[in-house]
């Protein structure tokens, strides 16, 4: 049963740690990596990221699709095909990384850690209200989603939840769907950690920010889809925005023009805030291969219909 | 049962709250403020914030000293009465805070904040090492030490404490007395939570430095006079230490010449880490009066022997 790894844009290094685990949990794996994939059909599995478009139907004999990320939105964004399953990773290392970012970033809001920055400049000893009182809502309650609400109301904030979909218990407090403003209204920071579907593409917009108490401190560690960038700098000169700390972009590099670099109350950082480890991930491909092969269930396998 | 409040340096907004609370829970109050104490004999409480040296003397008929705040080593180092019990405030409101500072320090030194604003400036995207491995070592795990143990091994960090005596039991990994490097050995980022007695006085000197890990990360939240202020440049310099985020020094506010504002390892803010709450802590003060009135135990007392 063959396996192919496609993922251009990934170093070779990179992929050089994948095929590694891969050949070590099972040496004799008929491995082929794009672009050299000289036998198509012997192709059943793919492991991919951010894949030429419409690339699946070049293998006839699929039997499972798997990223190589937490995200799947790159492969339900284009052709696969309809019957074989979608598996994603849960990476326990990647969501440590994720919300420790995420409590820094809520942190340095509440704790004004750009202001004391300054103010070394300039030399100013100012005492002056040193707390910004923060609640927290995070948008997207999933394996991360929910894991940054418990840390953060382990830190003693006040934590609310936001998702696509009703839940008949949740460990915190907990708005969907079209209770969006209810939702806002309970916040001043709010976390973007939903999935990139086609209804939340472009959701952080002029429309949701007008939504938001004045002040809010928007976080979006999701995918640069998520947020018209047009809209951002008007909704912090309207004052809804009071900054916002971003790690992904619509275009990544972000490009030297662009103006959230120079902004003062944007932080950029280079899509650094969970970096999946292919030596907690690749391993989960292999099992799946591995359950594949012996008709077992599959972890970690996504649902279409919601697409994540 | 006269009470004066002996704090030159507080605002007189502040000193107003203080005696607000004061008031509320007591009306008939027999309460002076200094420096307009006219009855000495009648006062058998003081609430001290930075008094006068010696002033103490002036006072024949006291019972009780109380520290307007977490620390008493402003009374510890001053004369005071044998036989006269002291008390300090414990605030959770203040743990709060001084525990979110800690961890927005940790975090921000895991997470190279310092780093990805300057590319901010530069317009860099540097995706490399997004993460420094980091384990916690705090000094001084009383009720703000030992939250911040938790909080930060919550967080998924090691984590060690160190103190100055033996402990039976503890419930994260404990060293004391002259264990030092060993406790060293084991961290790359050092929290000062020591309570300033006289022998903790300049405890963060050279000689301390060179016993660090290369590389290693201060975070001093405790007093000013913890830190020999001349040994930390020179030890940046020569690795010991990486950078530092200082919120107390020997002399505040900082002075303007004073190096530690413009180095680019050094982050300075301003006595804010933790600003105990009037509410929370005068009532603890009036229970005290209460209890002292009543023969009664004392909440909070400290002991002179350990000085704190």
């Amino acid at each position: 049963m063959g396996l192919a790894i496609i993922a251009p844009n990934k170093s070779a290094e990179e992929i050089n740690a994948w095929t590694g685990v891969f050949k070590e949990i099972n040496p004799t794996l008929d491995l082929q990596v794009f672009p050299d994939i000289k036998d198509k059909e012997a192709v059943e599995v793919v492991v991919l990221w951010q894949h030429p478009k419409g690339i699946l139907h070049d293998f006839p004999n699929l039997r499972l699709v798997c990223s190589m990320g937490s995200g799947v939105d790159h492969i339900m964004a284009d052709y696969y095909p309809e019957n074989v399953p979608v598996t994603r990773i849960v990476d326990p290392r990647l969501t440590f990384s994720m919300t420790n970012y995420v409590v820094m970033g809520v942190l340095n809001f509440h704790r004004q850690i750009l202001r004391y920055i300054k103010d070394n400049q300039s030399k100013t000893w100012d005492m002056s209200q040193p707390e910004i009182p923060v609640s927290v809502g995070v948008m997207g309650v999933g394996e991360l989603g929910g894991d940054v609400l418990d840390k953060v109301a382990g830190l003693g904030f006040p934590v609310v939840g936001y998702g696509n979909s009703p839940k008949s218990s949740f460990r915190h407090p907990y708005y969907y769907g079209n209770q969006l403003q209810d939702f806002l209204n309970e916040v001043n920071l709010v976390v973007c950690l939903l999935p990139l579907t086609p209804k939340t593409v472009g959701f952080l917009n002029k429309d949701f920010f007008k939504k938001c108490q004045k002040g809010t401190y928007l976080i979006n560690v999701a995918r640069g889809k998520h947020l018209l960038e047009e809209d951002l700098i008007p909704a912090i000169n309207e004052g809804f925005i009071s900054g916002a700390l971003l790690d992904v972009f619509q275009k990544e590099p972000l490009p030297a023009a662009h103006p959230f670099w120079e902004h003062d109350k944007i932080t950029v950082t280079p899509h650094i805030a969970s970096i999946t480890n292919h030596k907690a991930a690749a391993p989960q491909i292999m099992e799946n291969y591995n359950n594949l092969m012996a008709g077992k269930p599959l972890i970690n396998q996504i649902s279409k219909t919601q697409g994540y």
